[in-house]
């Protein structure tokens, strides 16, 4: 069983004509649109939270993700997260689990609104579903083609994709 | 670095307003563009071949299918490829490539053209292109959420979907 | 009040993953998603009849639709009809109506189903029920941005493409 | 032949996923899409100015349109411009263009971005190109199915719809 969870980010924003701009939405439908056809083999189980845009995360949103991935039965968990502070919460987690947790924890998002063009936001959480079944216990970052320990991979902000970090 | 031979299918359809119907080109456009986000990161070679409708495959194409398969340097695979004899191909490739061979090879497809909705497409593919960084040596099947050895998979024809076989 | 009577065709097309491939549904929703936003000012009512790709239509259907179109209380019509016996049909329901009546019928289609790119439809739908306002009484043609009446606009079936007879 | 002139809008909003918000590109990109098919057998000359959110529009940006109107050599104008204040540039070509002028010219525009959703913003743009052709020389606005004059339409902000004005 995989546990997905949603707490927002520009995976899942939506246009609203009525004041012209973007948001995001307080409900999962871009991540269950994205994983319906995963889900036929997949016991997945798709739960949302915060929903926030990752630059209005606060400590208290990133604590609240922690006890929540902590608290889970599930062990193999991924994390539908804005891109701009994936790696602020990819850390809080890791340090929040400590040393020996069992827990393999892959954040993943995307660059476009699904609604916008499904394309990139799908293969990344395609990408973060699948690696997360044969990842040792450890928090990670999945984009753009990269599955790597999350202090591994960062957004390169000018280009707007996550590369390897060259050490 | 990954290597992904297109061979048509599905996965690859287009409309031709003329004709007013679906054809497999003979192009990789469908793949590039469910791709395209992923290769950023991942170090990716798509060429392409046979460019057919699966059911009409022959020996001739699976032999050509199995020999691009074994001659390519790279060791992991994935092989688009149309639903309906996707198992097909992959016992041909499993007896091609023999025991002790150092090969993984992932075939998927999809059950609607990447054309009309990519999602569906697009999660298969990204699937595949992450399993096969992690999977031991061997032929697999990975469709619908599903990454299997290629002879515990079988699609539903009934409802068009893959699912594990139970034994 | 405007009364689009939609029989079918290429505008409807939709794909069937099960067998692999369009069909004509009997069902109205394509012509409801591309009107939608059209509705909002514009009385309009939308039915259905006979849902045949035109090639399919004979005489017992070109006869209920111009039943249909004789008998219906509106006199501005759009009929959404399959490109390939748009002129038949027009020709047919021309003849119905005889002369001296009061009815404006345009009829209109598209070479892509509006469930694989919906621009090409919803231009020719958009076409048809704004032409219908203004026209005089008779059978009319509205596709690719020509709206004649339907002797003097035929589909080039090489190019797939709907143009003006040249006397 | 219609002269199109695109000034911005929703209607040519694109995403921008560095900076992660949508924009108005300095091209015509939309409209050339959302006319392509129309274009096969209408003779219509697409040009842009201005390219800005209309709310963003000063008088002098009203001017250059007024005298771009009042200088092309089309008679049959249709003018894409951002929702917000379709009415007072209307209103201002309405007094450039004076009296007794030959002149049709209907302003569109949408309320989702083309590029988010093509469905709305074709029909309006279909609904304007058909209806500039039968209308008496003046200025209309065409939207949501309403083709009126323009100060008998007018954008209902809490819904974002236009509607008829009720005398």
């Amino acid at each position: 069983m995989i546990r997905v969870i949603n707490t927002g980010g520009t995976f899942n924003k939506r246009y609203d004509p009525v004041n012209g701009s973007l948001f995001v939405p307080a409900d999962d439908e871009a991540v269950e649109a994205a994983a319906a056809s995963l889900r036929h083999g997949c016991e997945m189980k798709i739960s949302g939270t915060i929903y926030k845009d990752s630059l209005e995360m606060d400590d208290a949103d990133r604590d609240l993700l922690c006890e929540i991935v902590a608290k889970v039965e599930e062990k193999a968990i991924v994390v539908v997260h804005g891109t701009d502070t994936m790696d602020r919460s990819a850390k809080a987690l890791d340090r929040w689990l400590g040393r020996s947790h069992d827990k393999r924890v892959v954040l993943t998002g995307a660059m476009v609104p699904f609604s916008i063009d499904p394309v990139e936001a799908t293969a990344n959480l395609a990408m973060a579903v699948t690696a997360v079944r044969f990842l040792e216990p450890g928090v990670y970052i999945a984009m753009h083609g990269l599955v790597l320990p999350y202090e591994k991979i960062r957004k390169n902000r000018e280009v707007g994709i996550f590369e390897a970090v060259v050490p």
